[in-house]
């Protein structure tokens, strides 16, 4: 089951949160591992849309960032997908090196025992 | 890289936001299909690990949830994970039929064109 919209209809289908944000899943799209969770607003969706290389917005420094600009660790866009009530999406990337900062391949490598 | 934590040391860790809650993606143990985001706090989080069967809080309803208690799709907990910053889970887990209330097998089934 998957429904197509156009890139105006999904931008138009999403609902930001009191912060005109977003959360946005970032997948492998080679490996299936999710590997971080961060936000976007209307603008750096819009762009991640237009371009195809992930940019966020970052809620601690208050501004957009596109993954790997000083990391060189990009996120190339495979599939943006929205779900059923419009307030969360998930990007599979073609991820460049790891995800985190940390140098782990994915941000959760903390695990509950 | 897996860092294993005891599941007090997991709860102590979680940073929550200012409505006191954490964004939980729940994605398949059997497909590693993303099925669902949706939200905990420290109540519901710690009724997952200690139950195995996962309970979220409803943000529109402001009460807890177990996953399938109206509609029998529960989801059985796996494993629980938790990123670098401490504000985003995810949840490895065996779901009962589709997750998602439209009778989707996830909830993102609208995709960007």
């Amino acid at each position: 089951m998957s429904e197509s919209l156009s890139p105006e209809a999904f931008l138009k289908a999403v609902k930001y949160d009191d912060k005109g944000l977003v959360p946005a899943i970032a997948q492998s799209g080679a490996t299936g591992e999710v590997l971080m969770l961060a936000w976007m607003n209307a603008a750096t969706l819009a762009q991640t849309l237009a371009s195809g290389r992930v940019t966020y917005w970052s809620r601690s420094r208050q501004s957009a960032w596109t993954k790997g600009e000083t990391s060189g660790h990009h996120q190339h866009l495979i599939e943006a997908r929205l779900d059923c009530d419009g307030d969360a999406i998930i990007l599979k990337v073609d991820q460049l090196g790891p995800a985190c900062h940390t140098g782990a391949p994915s941000c959760f490598y903390r695990k509950a025992d």
